[in-house]
């Protein structure tokens, strides 16, 4: 199939917000997402972006009944790890189910390692949730390996009244 | 006990280097630090830099047998979710062992959580040895949970031979 990978720009943020939520829908957490399209335009375009992000596209001729040529995305910012040095994360990796099984998924999670190498990271970090197989299979597939089930690491939050309460020294 | 919390700087990285050690011996993987003085230095005190660190610090007369005054520290990175928005994440929070207890480690995190809130950001994210007892017990006293453990979130990880076979799509 003929699709391309690209930056994302400014213009992309409402076909981002849009695929956010469906993947929010297919993780059954769509309640959970409060980032809004202005939101993203914000925090990812502006001076010291907190994300950067790379579109799937395909050409107008296989534009979705809906009309979209945005058919994926991925979402990633450079991090750090104190045992192995610069690292980058993968925030998001999805890709519209009518167009999954033809590479698109790959493409995007490849191009998000080759801007890590080219950067210097040694490491490409994300999160998948347990119950959702065909993503974990996946990412098994490319290398990839699970450190919670590893090494018992644990993911860790504090948010909302909490984190404030914690500011609160 | 007296002690002070402030940004790093250039000239903490040999005690940050030192620390980062203490620590994964602590968590028996001292084995896996590859991260040097050096790569600190250049990692997180040049443009665009791939972290940032505070340090805890005593006066001279509360110094350490073998000489030192900086005796904990955290290193932090801005981060997003596609849920919901502006994040921090505290990738490392030590104090050395004699100095626990005290309410430094509280101090760190709580500037990070101050530090993240400055900046916007929602959550305070970080990870955990599920095995080490009583760190969890102290994060979850300060109203952090578990994400892997609620929502069965799994930290995943591409790294070496995998990483550059994934680049080459």
């Amino acid at each position: 199939m003929d699709f391309s990978i690209r930056a994302a720009n400014l213009d992309d943020c409402k076909d981002i917000a849009r695929m956010i939520m469906e993947l929010a829908e297919y993780e059954k957490v769509s309640d959970h997402v409060k980032v809004t399209q202005k939101d993203l335009e914000q925090d990812g375009f502006s001076k010291n972006p907190f994300f950067h992000g790379i579109i799937a596209e395909v050409p107008e001729q296989h534009k979705t009944k809906e009309g979209h040529t945005k058919i994926g995305y991925a979402l990633y910012f450079y991090s750090y790890s104190s045992w192995s040095g610069r690292a980058i994360y993968m925030e998001d990796l999805y890709v519209m189910p009518e167009f999954r099984g033809k590479g698109v998924g790959k493409a995007l999670m490849s191009k998000v390692a080759q801007l890590g190498l080219a950067a210097g990271c040694h490491q490409l970090n994300f999160t998948v949730l347990n119950w959702n197989k065909p993503s974990m299979d996946f990412y098994l597939s490319q290398g990839c390996f699970d450190v919670t089930a590893t090494m018992d690491y644990h993911c860790m939050r504090c948010e909302g009244e909490a984190l404030k309460h914690l500011a609160q020294l």
